[in-house]
């Protein structure tokens, strides 16, 4: 006969196929952690309650303890047979401390026990993903300060616009995860509420001291209501939502190191060392890294969707459906951590090909903008100087030339406003330094937004 | 011929069907009034800079204001060939101001002012699904108080698990919404940036001063990067994250509606006007409202599925595949704020059927866990006592009766610790009221939740 | 030095970090079996075309085999510097044939290598789930047949509407499943192309008999396109969507399956072989099985969401984020294997309480539309029926009574046409029988369409 | 008071609110053609089940038609009031036929009402969008065809591979496209089935020959089971999979036009007609409907995840949540036949430079592939040759050459075994042609596939 912590009013043993289906320990184990520290901290608080003896609580402690040292050096052993982290720890600790085990879960359900577990997960990792977060924003930075006085052109539609400096470029993903790293902040502190004492549903019948508890962990508050306590999944649905708007910046950088790296833009080389070849075409550099984090977007949406799904409609509290909610959100925060960390690693041996870049800034009428601002300064309002430049830029695609290339009886045919003084307007790198507006691509600007970037990041 | 703001180097017409199918107005005429409040501060601001008159910056708002009355009254034409709200806007403006109104557009692409359009609509709207949430909030502790005493059985996987207050149940709810209103106010703070200035992509050459539009806008800070401030659609995604997270509690409570109007449970009436009927059998009334809402969860899903699919892995800066964003996010904004307005409307018309939950409290073996509570507090290990009590339920069962109408010699068979002071530990009353831990459902602590919750909301 | 099957033009060893984040081993090593199937066609298809030596082509078959043996027998060895599954085994070959290991990649790339692995995957794959649906299509009829004369509430919105024939209900989802297997049966078919031969991307220049690979490896066609070939994931976007569709099924029944063994409805009793209980409620017995099914839904559908995400507007021909396709698809289909064989399991032990179905069927007003039916016949158009019945139905909840327990006089004041033979009509047995269109609830319509059923599976 | 048909049991009128958020009549109108002609073969087979008399039916029928006539005509009024287009279309009939309309309820329930409806809808657009497949199909093929002899880079990783004829690459999106066509067509057959006759749930008491209705209607089968054909959605579900895959198919091709329109590939034309300009930028032709159609796959898959969302865990037979099944798959069909629409027209207008594309398909040592061949056919073995080459490529970046501007000497030092005959085999012309295996990019190989496309198609 089994020996489950539940079977008093079952007749009939749970079926083999079942346990295997039923059980989470694959999954769960990775919480031992957590597991083990709510309940060290459960036993301090029944104690203080004195619901157990200060020596039992010593005890108790001293076998999680052990437990907890065997795990982290792989002695101990999983079985299907245990369903979960919480049973497995427990069977264990009746190794160590005989019937007294049985007295930890006075006061406890697995309901509020699991919503500890997960909430001290997302906390944890939360602030993980922050510092990573924090590293790549240093790194882009750095990138961006290392090639200050890099041109490149600026696309809108992956059609060249108007050059930017590549640092102006590098900043602008220094601001999406600066955004990031604000959201998973307060991702976490949403998260950081306790909810032991909730027990099963209703609150408990123990006079724990709740806050107590909230203490030792290191929680800022306790739960309201018992019921949302163990029902409540919300950190996982915002924690996924803001890995996936995360890997969204992660596959909008990692799309144009994948351009940049092609023959056609030349405009980086990424590190050998991360990169792979081809088993059949020996001259391949393939740029694996950003395409596997770009694909890598695609399993955090899943997770997302997958959560989501799992939560819609469930009546209140508890339902088992809910453990479906742990496999989401680790393959999501491993999954996110490995990409930010690659990153972290790669992005200071990327080279900037300047000579490519800025040779690109120089072709493709990037300049037709300022042309444009040139012939609304001599009076010209801006929509009929937009048409102006226009016809120019027709022209000038027939002679096969770019506008500056054209002399000025060309350019004057466009308008009688042209002088001389056009040519200086429309060099790269007068266009720079002219969009000088807060927040503009001119390199005093940049250079300030890096300054400022590292004041906002400590 | 055509008279598109950018067909200067076009040599060909739009194709009609291209027009059709490029065009955006039947989505972003929604935005009109954002665009205008923008369009308006954009005037004073070039008028500041001494771009424009003060004269001419006059006369545009005159303009503008008058378009925004025409739109009000519905006498405005919209038109595909004219793609979008901007360049309607500046078309009819041409109309009261002539040739001034391409003036309007000087140091401003539709990039960045698109990108403001939607900055203020999601502010706005942010705003005004925080306040339906504070009132959803309050309408769940109204009827918390009113329904302050009645108990109902507490579920866990659906099945009876222990006595709950109903009005405890309630304040669960109370506790979810209360949480996205944070989570929408915190999308609002981070919206909360002006954009203009950016121009296309770089910056611009003209001298802004881009605070005093932030000001003229109520912004609190303008944005850091142009090419960031231009491609940046993050809060679409945050919006639709908490709404989607928004939609799963409304899925949840629309679930338990519509199972507790279900002739099987009988717990509560929903208000004949609130139900709708078969058009083949008579005798139905059914809780449409609830099903609708739980329907309209996939909606928002979808939303997030679609914008989060939209922007995965676009270059810098504004793609074409960023109109996409505004059908995704208007649709989930309307849909959220009706689904909350309905259940404000609604829950103050719900009737519960007292005796029904009351009744149901006491059937189905819900003092289980205080019988084994009981044996604990007589000295008996927790996981023991549980065992024990499973064999009288099994017991019980078995007799059709109930724990607490079994008799003393027969629960004296599974444990000789079983005394006449059973019976009242396992009433309902006494049940509810021995969850005085902080958070649990005694009708004390329920009652200091409202009080408290009535303070946390203002 | 690494030993990379591509290093040539690296001057750079790959970083340990970038081995184990590209590395893909994890996940394609349960792609072994098809991968070295894959190969022995490879080999007598080299050989075939002289490329080879009928010897050279015997001794990589040879140790191919040996090591397919040393997988099964787990005695093979997995690093991550190896990449993936088939330079494992390569790499392996060497051991056993020395340096000819180094040909069995003429002619091929893993571009068309994986492209071969998945899609013997998904045949193999979704033939046993085909095998899965006939096997559950086969136990609903079972249910069915052996509950034939137990009569049910039917539900519209969770409301009583009219009565059914449990086995009717049943035999709604045997149309489900068998829907899903033809689905599956699609894909199948549809996968059913062989890639090898298209190398890289270009196809090869070698003379390689494709239709003789085809012929071997037991597929109907050669792939017409060899870009398409090796670009190609529609089979995994295509096998998700039908297991999606699939699990929708499941989720369905498995809310009916936890709604009817609530206590409220207690329409069936579930084995406690496949229930768990609560470690802290001794009463509980949870319906655990239906809850994880429902629950797993969300992970299908994250899967096919992640797939979705991956492939969409990746340029031709193969891409690096395509190696994300595996862990989708696999964790979907061994999660849609394991929730139809519980169920296939599982099904046969439900007991029905017929005894509480059949009176609830008697209860809720479920004969207003036979009432109606009984007015239309007596000359009443439909719609005014409809109108009477309701008001019956009103004044029968005033009274708190059933419309078969009103009197004829009660019953006449509504209409006139009411005669004695009306409660005759008002029956559950006749309301039943009368449903005898095809495919209503009639007994004997459900007899013959159990045996169509037996027909249509076979 | 209002005139619900379904408001006999109520006591209150329903809310206007909730009139306007129940209300579907703004989607379903759009099935109006649908909702008539089966309301047409419902009558008549009423009149052969001698129901009404075949005169009522000729009545009802021409009432129905001038109502469907009033429709096309614009001059039919809709109001929220009247829920549906059931309700709509009924009501109106009174006015034609006065209290006869009445009758035509009779054995029918809008929820198979309902289902048919969708099923005519999904059985009309399923066609319809695979006629547009098949005129995709054509363009690809003729575009092809036009271009038989363009040499282009291939890629995998977005880096230049090995040449291949752009004419291959085309044929590439034929093959997933009529992959798509056989899905829809797959979809079409298995909705197929007629579900009238299943009333609400339960079947009809009416002796309605099911057949008949079928045969009228064009369905080659009737439904089996009455509770599955009334809440049964897997057409939708399945209609939106196959749509979302077609949109992955047209987001990569949408990728790749938007690159080859790039500067920096330059390997496409785009027609004026089909691009737009900016309205600050003179110089931008922007890749409009490529972005466009690439973002319009998140609208498509969000339809999806709608769908799946609304119909899991439902409880049979139909509930509300049903109604928001209509929005995301008529949005979804709008929006995939818009997106294969203007390809079709867009694809006979694209130019493609062949100097450009094949200039660059003799730069980035696209021949070592070929170079290894070379060796492996004088004896080496392939991962030898592949190292060795690797090796070359890295010498000749060193040199800023090609592999074939590399001199003999120079390419001996990589092994003795090549001779001058090694240039011809470096040729772009003789790599294209050697590949022509079953599937290959070899000239002739194409061409076949053409004109096998070509009979394929018809």
């Amino acid at each position: 006969m089994s020996q489950k912590p539940w079977d008093g009013r079952f007749s009939e043993e749970t079926d083999r196929v079942v346990e295997a289906f039923t059980s989470s320990i694959d999954i769960d184990r990775h919480l031992y952690k957590y597991d083990i520290e709510g309940s060290i901290a459960h036993c301090r608080t029944l104690a203080r309650a004195e619901i157990i003896t200060p020596k039992e609580a010593d005890e108790l402690v001293f076998g999680l303890e052990a437990i907890r040292e065997e795990i982290e050096t792989e002695k101990f052993e999983y079985k299907d047979s245990l369903e979960d982290i919480h049973m497995h720890i427990e069977d264990r600790l009746s190794t160590y401390v005989g019937s007294l085990s049985r007295k930890l879960h006075t006061a406890r359900s697995r309901n509020d026990q699991i919503a500890l577990d997960i909430r001290l997960y997302v906390k944890d990792q939360g602030g993980k993903i922050a510092g990573h977060l924090r590293d790549l924003c240093n790194a882009f930075t750095d990138l961006a300060e290392k090639n200050i006085d890099v041109v490149m052109p600026g696309y809108t539609h992956l059609q060249r616009a108007q050059p930017v400096l590549f640092a102006h470029h590098m900043m602008a993903y220094f601001e999406m995860f600066l955004r990031d790293k604000s959201r998973f902040e307060n991702c976490v502190e949403r998260v950081d509420v306790m909810p032991l004492g909730s027990a099963a549903l209703a609150g408990t019948t123990y006079p724990l001291d709740r806050s107590y508890t909230a203490e030792l962990l290191g929680f800022s508050a306790v739960s309201e209501n018992s019921m949302d306590a163990v029902s409540d999944r919300d950190f996982i649905m915002e924690m996924l939502s803001c890995a996936s708007i995360c890997m969204v910046h992660l596959s909008r950088f990692s799309e144009e190191l994948v351009l940049w790296a092609s023959t056609e833009f030349s405009f980086v080389d990424l590190p050998d060392a991360f990169c792979t070849g081809s088993s059949i075409m020996p001259q391949k550099k393939n740029p694996d890294i950003p395409e596997l984090v770009r694909g890598k977007t695609g399993r955090v949406f899943g997770s997302l969707t997958a959560m989501l799904t799992v939560m819609k409609s469930l009546p209140l509290a508890y339902n088992r459906d809910m453990q479906e909610d742990k496999g989401p959100l680790m393959d999501a925060v491993d999954t996110l951590r490995a990409c930010l960390d690659i990153y972290v690693r790669m992005l200071p041996k990327i080279t900037v090909n300047r000579n490519v870049t800025e040779s690109a800034s120089g072709r493709g009428y990037l300049n037709a903008t300022d042309m444009a601002d040139y012939l609304v300064e001599k009076g010209m309002p801006f929509r009929e100087a937009h048409g102006c430049v226009g016809k120019a830029v027709a022209f000038a695609l027939g002679e096969k030339k770019e506008l500056h290339e054209l002399d000025l009886s060309e350019l004057k045919f466009f308008s009688s406003l042209i002088e001389d003084d056009i040519y200086p307007a429309l060099s790269v790198k007068q266009m720079i330094d002219r969009r000088k507006t807060y927040g503009g691509t001119a390199t005093q600007n940049v250079r300030d937004a890096i300054v400022r970037a590292r004041k906002r990041l400590s």
